[in-house]
């Protein structure tokens, strides 16, 4: 008996493998594109199900399809997006710019499940009616990344900011010399360079929050073109309320399909988003990687959990290695982005037709960031403890601390003991006892190191 | 008599240019940075001195500086505002990574704009009093983006989209070949298309307001690492209260300004949105390129005002310069936003080491979008003529339009039509008529053109 | 019985899966690092696993390292290279900075294989002998790409310019309207279009093999920070030896172990002449996608091959979906390439920690762009159709080709000729007959289309 | 009198100012393009000339162009070169994409300067004779750049390699801990440190030679579509023989000039080897920071030469001003770098229309990194001092020198000795002195840093 079976679609007859539950389309793509090696991510996948599972039961009430039909499709969709069939979706990421060899894949698998003697579901005509891979592929960009970055990104997001205040709570009373241009600065204590970590998190949850607003709007409705032709007037309004009622999130039609299906600008916006939380995580674990360096030809001021052992030659060594990781999944998220953008800008007339890279790079992104939000967390943050001694010792001696005399002798006056203090490798408090009128009481109460941490004039 | 004159800071004596309103340390600058040339965008310079009009207002308003040197420095700031000085800022954009050289040189010029006989205005003790450049700069950086977004890009873009309807308004008529894949697919009017650009523009433009409300947030107060050392506690929010006036904008300050100090990612977040209006730009550039193409072996849907001759060697050519202009634009702007990436993700500890060319980049990039913008208004969207000729031959015999039948025939038996009526090249009506049981009167009522533009499920 | 058997490395215990050839340091790996599910490319492990092979046979040679085991880790090399265990070697792309889990992993798989009763090779003291992953992963870098460049992509590149000159040779009479500015501009031959393509694959290929020049220069024998520490004084030298002879590439010593450490420099290089590769797929997945445009409203010079309907919901459409696809693979590489960019300028003293991330992005975009290319040669390109008539009927009435006359009548008659031609839509012959002294015949000669692709000045 | 005067091109006539040397396609140019304010960089502009300069000989020497006009043309034209009329050349960066404005700029310009009474010089037909904008501005981007790599950039990274090794030879006895993950690694010499730098920068210089190979073939006589129509058979290899000899650069004709017009592969080259030598500069740069970093809070390695004070408000400071200017000239160059890429994928069928954008980024590269070059040389590594106690503190104690007993003990001995050594703060060489049988004189041996920095296997 053989491995495979016969299809047929609008082109003619093929082999597909005897258990595949897809069909012919699927099938040709599989051929077509032996690229990357690499499927389409499931969230996609699963999106596309989601449109598919609302089409049925919106074409079903609008007196378009029977009901018989739209139950079975309904109960396939719903195993696809449970994950049940995640090995039948083969087609690999560098397909037809459209992204119709992914709808297709979709259509024909439920086709497939959805049929049985007597009832016979076809791809085009009803798994696929009302709707255009030109809607459907925008629409589930659009459904996949809204879900993973609600369900997934944010939360991990979350729970991030949340790790560094309570270590910043923990941590309020450790003061360290401050840098600024990676040379001595004023005093700050770590509680307030976390809080720095946590509202950059804490914002950048917020921009992703902004560009959740325009991710909401979608295409589904506009079909091949954007008119909405072979759609019903009602569809498209009716597909964001099911989409909406299926995933607890607040859908509506774009005021454009035009501009839906020809562009890919809220994708854009999304991963320039992205990036930009990229940037936040290289700074905080290049931050962390600084902190810990040493042990003692370093900085030195954190020790990080150790993790495995980290040279393969020299023996003891440990290395931060979540922050590397880190660091380096922030730059594939950059690297990522850039690769969007040129798909963004390639946009032709009535349909850009780079969308399952742009699918697929978006997730990638998402799932990136959403790991090594929770590694940083749980791994480097959450259990890093500080060497107070290596905090300490050059916190007194900084001759910056001076600046805090600005308000009473003057910057130039100033100046003059930091310089002074420094080449002499003096205590500052000392050169100001002899250069100025002020006492030693004075001085030790304007140059504290924790009182200069909390701000204002020192008078 | 010495074209110089002898000018100290607390590094010492240095010749300046006699005439020159600057100091020592903007002449170190000069002779450290001699690197692009290019000195710091105005709009920059004139952010900082707003700051320092605000500083010397609040400083006096809480008693920590007197009227006659915070009169004296609002009367000079005003006049950098008003552009009066802008020669007097040559400081190169590669410079100190916190703009120091920047923010000194503009407390030199104000210093001695305010000095007189009798009044000493120090640069540092007076001009700078309670700031920093290390809240200065990121200050200007936000005030100057968002003064320029405001007062040029926006309504630059606004105007581009008026533009853009009033000729859809013109144009509802037109019924064109729609085009997916660069492939004829199914017709849309013009006016639609037009709004698919109007649609991008206009959430082009959300998209910046969504960046303008981190943008607001300000990091003025947190001095010289985010504590607020040596500046007075209500400073930070008067300030920004201040600022606000001045502008009409609504300037806050952030929420914690250790976050603003050290990250700079609300520039990052603006570069990623223009970056993205670049993508809009570009999109519109090239469909206009394409619709503009021939006259005779191109598209020909539109003919663009001719501006210049267009070719040294082809006598008659004329190119779509505008276009062309405004898709280079968008490649630098997407250029622009890689650096500040790099930038704002290369910050460490304390303070982001890269503002200045995040300043510039930024500004560069709005000003590009700002003139791109309405150069495509007026020299190309509102002048270009449509060849209805071109338009209307291939729309009727389109083969694609039986995507109609679909809903009465099936998508198989559609397929089936339009692959023989391509192949035979006879009218699609004809060969439906041949296979179907549609009657001619009903063929041509689903297969017309302009009705299929308007969307819906024919029957 | 349990799943699992216990493991030990210098930190101490753990379970890992009771088949597994690999051991503690990879189990952690593994734990430590669920942020992708990708695992390293297994052109990196065979990379690393020819390291290993050679380490044993130059450490035998050197005496130190006893035959036995030299030969056990040999032949267990030997299996991994073949891609005997590629499932052993699970570690996340991101990862430890240093790739050292990967080393370790290596290590680990050999040791284990290597081993049996009576004789112990320890990952660390034999697989690893004279070695450091900060060495071993640079140089597997180098070896894996170079072998991928020349061993595939080269290859196929070389396949794809073949292919390309076939079709110029045949296509050789096929004289076509020019377009400049995306219009209309003096004719040239189809081979001559087709000429350009092929020189700029072939200089492509030259800018791969000038990188090659650098990427053969190994990091093998730097170990820990560059200064050989460790490793026999001839180890380098035997070690490039031996990976020439196993791959017949010239690896050799890199000038400076410390920069081959430090930086990945040669890999930015490749990565960058890999996007400038993809620029030139780019541009040719254009052409054919524009040339292809239509069938009705494109420009319609070819019919590329049909491989797949082109539309769930427009019967009959096919569309250009190799170009497409390459397209996307051309995008992907630009974004690979600006995160290897990151990469390469962020290493600090004596390492770049970025090296996974760098691996993973130079050996993916190999990939693309070999089975792009091929792809693009046997379904696009071997296979296009001309459509004859569609490029004869703008030819001879195009305007520019009164560009002959420049050197007869001057570029100013000549531009008259051109504008009174196109505005009354008549021949430019006729009017120039008209308005010039020049014969019918003389014109004819002039202006005959197939000529002027010829060149020289027309006389 | 009108400040004003009429001139005429093939379109009509309009005003240019009365003093202007340019003629009335210029003036539409700068009319047209009001966007960046920025011009082309002058050593386009003198490329150009250099063009026109050699063409009017060419085609003197051909019999095509009569003596008088061609010395005329010749003499203008070397005005040019030399600088004498940068002020003429307005026409705004973001121009026609073909750059055919800064084409008849000087086209015009030399017009102007060649004529005299009884001596008319046509731009078009006698300056321009035998070219189109279309081989003569890519032939400029060649030249230019060219020049401009070797003439300016190769000089000043030679200069900055030379003041690195000779630094090294200087500092060839410091010994320091070597960091591998910014931790604490095996010691090295501050001479091998420095030799990493100048092997990197070594072979930066190797890549923009070999990407110099591909720049010097040039566009020239391929003229509107890469045919060479108006062009003599000879010209191209008439023009690079004259072009090479008057710059001492050995240029040569493209073997297609198909490739040549519609690709600017050689410029995206070029721009990804300066974004390499970027990346060298920012690893540079950032070890410079760090090892400058503290002075007490810091790594304080080493003391970069004070410049300018270093901040506002804290006195005292000293920043390290250059490393961080050059940064961000790099970071800038890997932006500029990416709008060239973005240019030189977006090219279609015989031109690329971004070629003004990728003269200027090419060039204002170029003019970066030459400057950065030179400021890093002699403003910073000339400069620094040694901090030599801060490098031998951490020096001896560092546990990872235990990896020099790795080929005695065995790795896993090794590295319990360095855990209990770090854990217990002792010494190295106590705790292997008790857990080994070596002898303290062995060990004192086998653990000296300085030895360990000359590599090899310890015995």
């Amino acid at each position: 008996m053989s491995d495979h079976r016969i299809e047929r679609d609008s082109m003619g007859e093929l082999e597909v493998p005897r258990e595949a539950l897809y069909g012919a389309q699927t099938q040709r793509a599989v051929d077509n594109f032996p690229v990357s090696g690499q499927p389409m991510p499931t969230a996609f996948i699963h999106a596309i199900a989601r449109i598919k599972l609302a089409a049925a039961r919106v074409n079903a009430a609008l007196g378009l399809l029977d009901d018989e039909r739209a139950d079975a499709i309904v109960a396939a969709a719903e195993a696809v997006v449970r994950g049940e069939h995640d090995d039948q979706f083969p087609v690999d990421v560098f397909q037809t710019g459209s992204g119709t060899s992914s709808n297709m894949n979709v259509n024909e698998v439920l086709s497939h499940l959805a049929s049985r003697d007597g009832l016979t579901v076809g791809p085009n005509d009803h798994v696929n009616m009302g709707q255009s891979s030109n809607d459907v592929i925008p629409t589930a960009i659009h459904v996949a990344a809204a879900l993973e970055v609600t369900g997934r990104l944010r939360p991990a997001l979350e729970y991030l900011r949340q790790t560094i205040d309570r270590r910043a709570v923990e941590l309020d009373g450790v003061v360290k010399t401050g840098r600024t241009h990676l040379m001595d600065a004023m005093p700050l204590r770590m509680s307030q360079e976390l809080g720095g970590w946590s509202s950059q998190v804490g914002q950048a949850i917020e921009r992703l929050d902004s560009a959740l607003v325009r991710l909401f709007r979608l295409a589904q409705g506009g079909t091949a073109v954007g008119t909405g032709i072979n759609a019903h007037p009602e569809f498209a309004e009716r597909m964001a309320r099911d989409l909406s009622e299926q995933t607890g999130v607040s859908f509506s039609p774009n005021d454009s399909f035009f501009a839906s299906l020809a562009s890919q600008d809220a994708a854009v916006e999304l991963s320039g988003q992205l990036r930009g939380l990229a940037c936040v995580v290289m700074k905080i674990a290049n931050d962390l990687r600084w902190m810990n360096s040493g042990p003692l030809a370093g900085l030195g001021e954190i020790e990080l959990e150790a993790l495995q052992p980290g040279s393969s030659i020299m023996p003891g060594k440990v290395n931060p290695v979540i922050p590397e990781s880190a660091a380096q999944a922030a730059a594939q998220v950059i690297g990522l982005d850039t690769a969007v953008t040129v798909a963004g800008q390639s946009g032709n007339f009535q349909l850009n037709v780079m969308l399952p890279l742009v699918a697929n790079n978006l997730l990638t992104s998402i799932t990136l960031m959403t790991n090594t939000s929770r590694l940083l967390a749980d791994r480097a943050i959450a259990t890093f403890k500080v060497r107070h001694d290596n905090l300490e010792g050059p916190l007194a001696r900084n001759p910056i601390l001076v600046t805090a005399l600005n308000a009473v002798i003057g910057y130039d006056a100033a100046a003059a003991i930091a310089k002074h203090a420094y080449q002499a490798g003096r205590p500052i408090i000392e050169v100001a006892e002899e250069q100025t009128e002020l006492s030693r009481a004075e001085l030790e109460r304007l140059l504290d190191p924790a009182s200069l941490t909390r701000g204002g004039v020192p008078e």
